[in-house]
């Protein structure tokens, strides 16, 4: 039996037990998370267990990252299994802070990466990444951890937040995970639970079209416009799924590319009413072998 | 004699140091300048010299927070004097970083305090403060002090890093230090050198415009306009002096005041033709004294 994992609601309690930690030589590891756990999320924390002697793993709904017409009061929330989930996978601390610990009133700083924040989700979610930096810069001057984990699923926000570490020199390691994805491709999210049965059926045309993109880069395909257009025409096919963007960019600061002749993602963003599903796949022409 | 501190230009190498005095149990003190130190700086200097084990002084001419037409390519620049002044008052480390170790290629992530950055010096300058925090940030992750001395001459300044280091939870005290003025009054600042022989002599109208409006707020008056206009008087008594701006604010957060029931910030912004000379005085109506 597993004991339950100690939870922290204190930003200053944090960082006490953060350089404790350190000043017994051990290596601090971080998930932050929006919480409501799933597989996804449960392959980062396992990932980080195998690299750190103290585990941190965050569960805040971050109210800035959220759009004012966007779905922050109903995210879905569940503490108890959280906590339980966490417990399960040795995880050391759960840091569960308050609204009011993380933004009292008066809070007016924010962090801003420009160029990669602004294309793909940007383009529907402006002020989404200014919102995902500024939590992460705060929870890592809270946490203080070595390295801290992110998923592949949210590519734009992993490529957000390391050049967020690289230009305001942050000395912390970020550690990307591919994405973890349900049997039949769709990726895992806590979003997911927003599809009615008939939307979940449709779903997976995401993870079907970035698998026909791939078969056609495969075979040698380099045209940006003609892979997007297969993509397109897979999610097209599902009459619930309406696109939000496909999108070929560069991997590395998502500028645009007309032929692929660099490490390339392939990104989509698919409504189902309520639900706004993401996924992406790495077309690396380099590689000899390409990643979903 | 003293010895020259050691200069470190590398930010690898500056974190390196700092982190190596930390296990030796040594308080860590910053002074962040643009150099062409003066007795301003100097008193900066010796204020943190006191309180820590090992002292830093930055110098480095920072391009985000200059205008598009300001003085950057001219500001003044002496770095030997600065090292031997810095000898004098035993520093341990001038970090004095190169422009590509400090904003390398593909640069893009801005650390923006929102409604403080806003009035006075940002109604003319409104990328400076953007730029002052930004490179805070970025000195702070490199140097990681216990506490870092800033000077009340650049007030809105002062404001702005303190909110920042609240805002995301920087473990780091910024210590505020008082203004050091020439014996006619002047407020010393590195851009004093831009001045002519005639306006260095019309520039004490600023230090007079505060220490008449601290006259008449001696002797009770607590409306903000009477007490502005009163400055704005002095100031245009000199026939070279052009008013930025003359502002009465509340000195915690720089909303706007019409009568001071709470201390207040009087500050001031004048060109002399190439020269912008800031100055201010606090007035606080619980303490019984004023300061200047």
């Amino acid at each position: 039996m597993e004991s339950l994992p100690v939870i922290v609601e204190s930003k200053l309690e944090m960082r006490k037990l953060s350089r404790y930690w350190k000043t017994k030589g051990n290596i601090i590891g971080f998930v932050p998370t929006m919480g409501y756990l799933h597989e996804g999320h449960l392959s980062l924390v396992r990932a980080a267990r195998k690299r750190c002697d103290k585990l941190v793993v965050s569960i805040f709904v971050n109210p800035t990252q959220f759009g004012p017409r966007e779905d922050l009061e109903k995210y879905p929330r569940d503490l108890d299994k959280d906590l339980a989930l966490c417990a399960r996978e040795s995880v050391d601390v759960v840091f569960h802070p308050g609204e009011s610990e993380m933004y009292p009133g008066g809070f007016q700083t924010y962090v801003t990466v420009q160029d990669i924040s602004k294309p793909m989700c940007g383009v529907s979610r402006p002020t989404h990444f200014r919102g995902v930096a500024t939590i992460v810069a705060k929870l890592f001057n809270m946490v203080e951890p070595h390295f801290a984990v992110f998923g592949e699923k949210d590519f734009q926000q992993l490529l957000v937040i390391r050049k967020m570490v690289e230009d305001l020199d942050m000395d912390i390691e970020i550690v990307p995970h591919p994405i973890v994805r349900e049997p039949d491709g769709l990726a895992m999210s806590s979003r997911n639970v927003y599809l009615s049965a008939q939307e979940r059926r449709q779903a997976v045309c995401l993870s079907q079209a970035l698998t026909a993109a791939q078969d056609i880069f495969s075979k040698g395909e380099r045209d940006a416009e003609t892979i997007k257009a297969i993509a397109r025409k897979n999610i097209q096919a599902m009459p619930l799924a309406k696109i939000d963007y496909v999108e070929l960019r560069n991997a590395s600061d998502l500028s645009m590319v007309d032929k692929i002749d660099c490490p390339c993602v392939l990104a989509l963003a698919v409504f189902f009413e309520k639900a706004r599903l993401i996924d992406n796949c790495i077309l690396d022409p380099g590689s000899g072998r390409y990643n979903k």
